[in-house]
């Protein structure tokens, strides 16, 4: 409900072609679709350059499923995060081509099969971090993005980070995910010329506070040009990671 | 100090052109100047696309003028932030063209006067949120950007936002700055289709304490699309938006 | 126990109907039943407006049961929140016009059918707050009011909320509800010009700290005319949206 | 811009009365002054029942002294609160009628002088929570009611409290202020029948935290009917006692 | 090992009668009984006037069994606090006349059955308090007192409280038992003459935090004449209470 | 207005020497002196055992004038805390005997000479914490109490608390004054066999967070014995020190 | 890859004997081994003078078995953290010699029988801290130390630890573990001449907030010369401990 | 008072050359001064290695002139931190060798000029740490060590920090100082051998919440090695190493 379309509703009224009530109500009546316990929001590809993703957390199985015929209906691809397996079955029988990341809890049916846009780059610091990581990858991929990953390479052991450097220098925007004191992005930050999104893992014992000490970390940070998301979440990481890798093309 | 120059430093070596004692020196000895209170790193332009910036809170005056003699020594822009009327005259002795923005706290002096890349825009919530709005538009400014301002559309009058809305359709990366609960980025990151970088500011009281509450709510944003620095950081949520603007000349 | 009966008790007094040790007891013993483990107010309806209400967390199935048998037989209307469904089938023995509301969790039994006063809203942001929005809509039913209910209108798509903006209009107290940021009260408490009672939820995850996030924001609403309840505290604020609607009446 | 207006609009734009590029601009322009620094909100009175309100921190006097000169041309009541002495006098000068509470730190400019309406008891714990309270008051007072005061009477000698006992029973809103343990509210929202909006004050030492031990406290009061603001904002308490007070006359 | 035993050992030294090298020895063994993974205290009941009570959380049923029998074999008194069933039965293989407190989930063995100590006073405020009110009075039971009870008294009903005034008055310590926002103790402590011991509980939701809430409120108290200990520690309140209320006949 | 009071109140209505009028008036009135910012409590020390205390911190120099005055008139003796010097001349001027501890920061005047009840010993870590045990002891003193003191013997250096393990045997109650880590009352508690009351200090730097890990460290003591009071607050433990002692002789 | 192979690896380049694209490849390949889930860091015991250590949790049992097999292919000791029954069970597959504490949690396989050096005490405030110590002596062991160990010496008895005061003067460097108020290391550390390194536990409850308090009374110890680690941390001490411990034969 | 000398006593006292009640006195009476507001422990030196040493906040100037007296008197070198230029110039007055470090803010007297021990590394992060860096290095000068000093060499600019790594190897104990994300010594444990002592700093600004963010990544830092003292305690940091560093000549 753009500019474009108010004009011409106008003009229609002016032309009578549209009655007043007729057009006070198109007004009021933006698009999503009302199933009582959801207001699925078909309008948000148009307004914000992808369709709604369900957060499953809280979220029954059949209330899930309903969501997921809505907007397959609705002809856009399926971002489910935060998904058990029981509710992957839910969505596999509305739809069986839904597939599932049990490492990512992903659950995901793709509209076109294109190749991504490079540029994107995950980089975790311990391999407790990888279901993050994998929420992330799977996000900007839905998103039409082709991220590269690299795995395991915390600050105690800088030199497998440093033998990777190569890729630093390849990435548009990287995401950053590490628990404990998160010092990873800050490490990153100083070496690449590119933005960095940091994502806090509530990996960690103790003092960590389940990754209050990793996100402190990641807010304060002494290099430039990092930006942080919540604790352990990876899909904020990979959708921002999305819009700024597909900035180019715009 | 990137491949390249390692590969020639190595053919150097091979050749006889440099001897082993040299090389070693110089793979020790990266570019940076040491003040003894300070070692100014003039490498940082190289590896991360932007030299050094001062943080001027905590540096006494003799410090700062003497950080920034080397780096327009070094030919490149100066940006020093949080600083004071005081540390803006002890910079003007040393250099005559240094400008001082006193809302955004900034000093700055520019090398060179083309126009800067459009697509940034600067939304903040209040009138109290100006310092660090400014200080985030300076920053850009210096990266070479050009940042539109939007100021004083907090989510309590939505009109005032909702009437610019075609601002934010021409935004390649929006910076929203906002204090008190901190609402503003999830309303404008439901809005648009660009990355969004929030900035909470220590604009309120009783239990804002200190602008925690504003970045608690941004890291909690229910947009999706929205990443956050921490509070009052004006400086970082401008450097970030001018790497992700500058993306698309890359 | 008020000036009146007072009054009373001192005339009588003063005629010798009734005896100073008596008149001494009478002044000491304000109505409540005592069980032992429990104090029952019956007192509370003629102080307060309402009878005694039944948190149920903490409480074993048997004291619950036997404290809705005093509250039943002293007339009074029956409302325990927190409640199991193994609760309501004590609580079914003793009264068989028990009803269970499974998602607001809440067991009811009513000693009228007239119809509600007409005036209160009862908005959540999302899905997962429905169980709070159920608690508070079932407190304001039982206190005689007909709350009308509009859920998952949160920020990050307007349109929705705006496209119900006539509900706003005639409402006379609006209950809000929400968690991750908990925005939504600041929106519309700028769109209204009656008292909005904000509820925040635990629901989301990481820095929400359990609906922390959202409790601090709402608490530094740049709208003016919210208050707050404790986190997920349906009760409270359907009881004091009551107390607001009912005052018409007075 | 109600309902009305926009049928009003359209019906003109049918008849041709008005041109559809400016029946588009009118849709985009609702009623706010842009001074650069602040955008007024006008249209705020129509939407929400009351005109803009000045909070003076981290404002400038020149800032404030213009804010007010267009409230006041508009014919709009003046509040500001937070306000210094220099802030007072820096209105003054714009208008002569301007009144400063020294105690409450309100600057108001009254447009009638009606009586106002009775029903708000503002109740304060200790001497020192006197500066919140007359924050209230003056707020009540600016939104047409007549606040009814009772100051010290604290917890710790409750016979005070309960010598106001009629006080309490004539009160359609009550305000309750009070620091340190803020346990007054709860003790008062077991006496009344009508809703108490409890304010926590910055009032106490040590683990008070600023207000947080007494905000814990209202937040988890046992009394029913209990709904609280943030530390020390005796505007907000008075503005939705305000709103509360008007109901009966809507 | 006081003076006097001190000064014992140091004639006999002096008489020959003890040997330089077993002095030393004496000097450094104090009495306590290692068991290995515990060390026995049986100097305690000297030094503090009670013997060593077992804290069974975090300790298995066998530890907990043999640490009994220490303590039995020397002749002391058994209390053992936050005991399930399951330690109970270990604890009664040992000795036949161990008795559980389901409620306050005490295992407890006396040595003496004389009366004890009138003038404990412990109140609580709601039912869901009763398992560490009913800790505090086994503890000052075991310790030779006769602890009264009056339990479900708490703020949101004050005549429930005040209808028991007299038993404030024969009071010589009173512990105070509350969870929420922790009022009680304020309240209680402006009525009477005798030391007050609060214990705030873990009862609550929300913002409560665990017991925080009343934790600060009672910290924070406007009465004087209150001291508090750790949340849910009722042995801790009803073992001051007892070396209080044993004073008098010291 | 105690229950005899009472007795004999109604037994004049009976007679007729009272009129019903008056005695609704009394029951009304307890007595307490209004001095509109403040209500003077003079029935405390027939309910609490000693007078109203004046806390000084955000009072003005002549309400605390005013409000000793009230006091003196009713020939109760004065203590005033956190007073300074200008609040002292202010009461100076009042009356002539009226006695200022620079240290602990107290105005006293005494209406009796009478050697004061031995038994409290006052306890402090180091000598940043003397003001808080000065304000203890003029606390205990003014409450007919003859405190005896010891003064920096933290537990870094345990000799020098141990050296005077002979006061702790004849001590019936002990204050214990630490900030920093908050040790030396588990370590004082684990010696004696009386009451140990707490008092955490703000002395301390980073991490001790203005007293906190001080007074958390208290609240955990594995001392038995052991309850606190709140941060700095030296006159809350002097009150229950002098409560505890005089019990001896109720 | 030090300084020592640096210089060679450049000689040979000289010489012709390594390729330039040869050394530039070596340059950047340090010695790591990339399981695709984890990436084993076999140049650390060269750099750290230990090799990688397995946190196992959040890792799966499959993982760790692999990572532990190529630990002990490279004639690593092995040495896994934080181990379950199963864990073991796993790594016992690969390695038959592999032994489990279920104290402490940890697997180990030693690659050499030699004698530990002395000079390690491992001291514990209680019994429920025994899990974190055993981490700890199995770690200094695992490291060639021979740690000695004093369990359940916990301030509230002083005269347990007092008794073992020998063992002190023995020491070369001292790791104190305590949960509750955290006091030992405080004491502990006044008594003697070494290193102390302080491990809070979350051994605690209400206030101890999962080892914050015993954390922050370390981190705020009157002692000099305590360093501190995280809640918990067995591991961490007992390195640093060997670390310490070790330099002695540098 | 060790062992040697109790035996020597005890001897004594069988010899008759000691009397008993002179014994028990020695028993008694530790070495301290007592000057009344402060117990000067001239034992410590025996006992830990190090005599006292004097922290400067919250004592007058004239408190520290004369424990500084006392200290010196005892032929004990004088370390006072946290001096202001005032208090050093009352120590001057006693001893005019003193000296002042204004940036670490300490006032010295050494006993003897010997050349330090080498060692000991002192790292700092950023310019706005010297502070705290220069209290470290003086502490461990009068400890008698010979720290060197590596400044400003943050992660933000890897290179500056791995230029130096020679210095790396030579150390035997390492303190690293950081504020903001305190990522530094997670970087520097990672690389060395020898034990690392953290500091985090209250550098930063916004979330660092005055250094916890520093603190909380320094305690949950992922490499091994690394332990941590309280916020901006370059003393401790100091005092820790001194004790490791000499521990080889022990």
């Amino acid at each position: 409900m753009n500019v474009e379309n108010l004009t011409n509703l106008l003009e229609n009224v002016k032309n009578g072609e549209v009655e007043v009530a007729d057009a006070l109500q198109s007004l009021r009546s933006l698009p999503f679709e009302d199933l009582g316990f959801s207001k699925v929001d078909h309008h948000r590809q148009l307004r914000t350059g992808y369709p709604e993703v369900i957060f499953c957390e809280g979220k029954t199985e059949s209330h899930i499923a309903q969501i997921s015929e809505r907007i397959l209906n609705a002809g856009h691809p399926l971002l489910a995060t935060r998904a058990t397996p029981e509710m992957y079955d839910a969505v596999k029988n509305i739809n069986s081509n839904a597939q599932y990341n049990e490492l990512g809890r992903t659950i995901t049916v793709r509209q076109s099969e294109s190749d991504g846009i490079p540029g994107i780059l995950i980089i975790s610091a311990g391999t407790s971090d990888l279901p993050v990581a994998e929420e992330a990858a799977d996000t900007a991929l839905m998103m039409g993005c082709a991220p590269e990953r690299l795995y395991d390479v915390g600050v105690a052991g800088l030199h497998r980070l440093l033998s990777n450097h190569e890729k630093f220098l390849n990435a548009r925007v990287i995401v950053v995910i590490a628990g404990m004191e998160g010092a990873l992005p800050s490490v990153v930050g100083g070496l690449v010329d590119c933005p960095v999104i940091a994502v806090p893992t509530s990996v960690g014992y103790g003092a960590s506070f389940g990754g209050l000490a990793a996100l402190l970390g990641m807010l304060n940070s002494c290099a430039s040009g990092v930006t942080v998301v919540n604790i352990d979440n990876g899909f904020g990481a990979g959708y921002s990671a999305a819009l700024i890798n597909r900035l180019s093309n715009k």
